[in-house]
């Protein structure tokens, strides 16, 4: 593409040569000279003078401190007009799922299940009794649909995806190869001599429109009732979500956090990688939890957390800048002993 | 089904309309008119007050407390009572596995494999050379057991687990979608130029009667000799069993909790969700680690820790108790200095 | 196999009957009379004095401290000599990855994929459009190779693994089963209502020559550019690399720990169990991070790193010793701010 034909996508103002040819996109620290990038803020503005990138969108604001012989297009929000091109790209390639269609002979579909319209089922994939799939919904190879489930309008489940049973999918969701959602509830009784009976988990999975679940996430089924994420939930790679956990609208996992089961999440909330909640605990809407906090009990207040266990960001950081002063605080009170006993001693006498 | 039919699968005592009718079971803080519930003990006594549930299994204890126009089955044991309902469901219900049988065509399975009766295969499943696959054993669909591997009788492999060659799975074992069992071990010799020379782990996993292995679990196979998991143990989703490890009777692994080659856990020890143990060491018989609980070294006592590195609880609870303090600790320690300070210079005159 | 045999593989020198029948192999505090084990170092000597095993290879060294009657290999180098005969097994044994070939026709392969010579493919493996496989590769059954991806010479990739898209994989690697590489970044703009908008991840990952990858191990592609992981990096189980993150050469993983978004990680660096790292970050070579550590900020200086978040081995060391004592350390401030009262007060009068 020209850098004409990008300003055409972005609607900005081209500075430099419109014939100027660039073959792929990068971020402003590694883009070469066909390349496209884009730097967001004042905060970046630094890479301005090193970056070898061929044509830089940039703020509108910036128009004073381009170098002189390159190329940029100035635009008033170049984040999105970034997305702009992005999208535009995202239309055209080769491994678009949207344009994914057809039912492939090789799929295992049983006949009690319904299919909707402009719907893509690949090879090996397995399609079970009564399950329900809406339009425009793309089933990758090998992935498994379980009985009585049900996949709305629109939405892609990749390869070695594994649904259970009656499992509840909304509109427009993602889900990434071989996560696992519906898996059996981690609930036992355990006897007095330390055995433990499996309680059969007999509720189900139910997930909202607009969700995104990442690669080998794990969800599973409520023992009665439902695990329910509601929509607009976006949850990163090997994430456990337990069961009968509730999770609000527009709330956010990091790879690798964990939800433990009954606990209540409420809208918005965000836990950081590898960040874990106890169970049956409420966290508050506009949670915020840190990367490795440990949630033990319910959170009512909005804000950020910080630590296992977690603490308001601001004590927990008070905490942190204390703590590398804790040998010398221990070694100081001992010397404080000593001079206050020399001090005892000394008014004695 | 009636207040009727379910008081007679518990044996209980019933207070209200034997014919009101109820469509599901929900936990008491969730439940509906339409919903059967249950209240175990004093503890969540309080919930009675509120709790919507058509009918509610209460403990005999509770007969003074029960609201009016509402009602009750009284038991002795109402846990147990609402168990056996709740397995009385589990036996009726659509995808109950032990209700499958038959082998698919559409299966891969070696000639050399051995199959006992009342099998389910699904399909795309694929059994290797020499595998054997014992009487009511249930494989769903693309799931994948690997040459020279024994599967006895009455366990369940859901769809997508992976189980590499020579691994050994007992009876009544229930393995979650997309496990994977029999992975190589995290084996190398590191040259001193820092370049990693890998060892063959040609060891193989053994795993007891009745476990449970949650989705996207992960059993390495050992270097030498086997990893090995006792009978009963029960291990939540994506939990790492690193080769060589082995672990006693009755164990519980939260989700994402993992244990490092070498170590030898005892009988019933518990790690919680995101626990982890260094490798090599030994943890005694009937020690819990909480959740986010990092062991580095041997546990020679039963009892529970807390913390990273973990510590006895006690201990660490009373640390954890006085960490918020530790800011102002800091600066009441300099306060003193002076104030001795002041006291020398006085004395000194 | 007789202990003739196997000192003639070693080349080493044997004390004890050279007929003496060995069956397996297993390490030294858990063989047996009919075990080949070994003893690497000093460190572990105490091992020869109640070790069952058969059959112990050991340092030159040792030659004095011996049992009679027992039976040994002495050798210069033990670890490399029973590497010799681990491989000289491997080699030997059923279920050799690079024994395997043959495409099944039971594989799902485009007519547009390119496969090499010598190549397996598995029952149910699904090779997408444009895909290039290249000699000795093997595919195991129901794994997922998307379109425009290149597998070069010698990689074995294990059942359930999911390559998305424009993936890049180099010679030699090993990629554990239901891996998933190639899955979306986790990027979104989040728009000032709390809704996400995706940003569509058009980028790639590209792995380098000898690496090993864990099972359900899951490394996302970049928004743009590449995810980029070079040679002879090896990852555990379980590990999160995020996208547009850049792992430098002979680094490892170990099991449970993340890589958070754009984060460099220079060369030969080695993260511990359920460590992780934030986003955005530089880690400079030869850093070691010890299990369960977290990094907030880039570190330019070698060594090793423990806490989280943090800081260097000696000084968290330190901290940590000095932790238990906190509890006392405030009752003894409290008790040193009495006595400096009563100090003043018998001062002022």
């Amino acid at each position: 593409m020209t850098a004409q034909e990008i300003n055409d996508i972005t609607g900005g103002e081209l500075i430099g040569s419109p014939s100027l040819v660039i073959d792929s996109l990068n971020r402003i620290d590694n883009a070469g000279e066909k390349q496209f990038s884009f730097v967001v803020s004042e905060k970046y503005a630094h890479h301005l003078l090193t970056s070898k990138a061929g044509l830089i969108l940039v703020p509108v604001s910036f128009k004073q401190q381009l170098l002189p012989g390159r190329s940029y297009i100035l635009h008033d929000d170049p984040y999105q007009a970034f997305l702009k091109v992005v999208m535009y790209l995202e239309e055209r390639r080769y491994s678009n799922p949207k344009k994914l269609s057809g039912i492939s002979p090789k799929a295992n579909i049983k006949v009690s299940a319904t299919l909707g319209q402009n719907v893509y089922i690949g090879d090996g994939a397995f399609i079970d009794d009564n399950v329900v799939i809406g339009d425009n919904v793309k089933i990758y190879s090998n992935a498994t649909i379980s009985s009585n489930s049900r996949i709305d309008e629109g939405t892609i489940i990749y390869s070695g995806v594994r649904i259970y049973y009656e499992t509840l999918i909304g509109k427009n969701c993602i889900i990434h190869a071989n996560a696992v959602i519906g898996s059996d509830g981690f609930g036992y009784v355990r006897l007095p001599s330390g055995e433990y009976i499996k309680i059969p988990q007999i509720g189900n999975v139910i997930i909202g429109n607009n969700c995104e679940i990442g690669a080998c996430t794990t969800i599973d089924r409520s023992f009665v009732g439902s695990t329910i994420i509601e929509d607009g939930v976006i949850i990163d790679n090997l994430v456990q979500i337990a069961h009968n956990v509730e999770i609000g609208e527009g709330s956010a996992f990091a790879s690798q956090s964990g939800v433990a089961g009954s606990t209540k999440i409420g809208k918005r909330v965000r836990l950081g990688g590898q960040a874990g909640t106890a169970g049956h605990i409420t966290i508050a809407d506009d949670v915020t939890i840190l990367a490795k906090g440990g949630i033990a009990q319910s959170i009512q207040k909005k804000g950020e957390y910080f630590g296992a266990p977690a603490r308001p960001k601001r004590d927990a950081f008070r905490i942190e800048a204390a703590t590398p002063h804790l040998p010398e605080m221990y070694k100081e009170l001992k010397r404080l002993r000593d001079e206050i006993e020399q001090l005892k001693n000394k008014n004695k006498k």
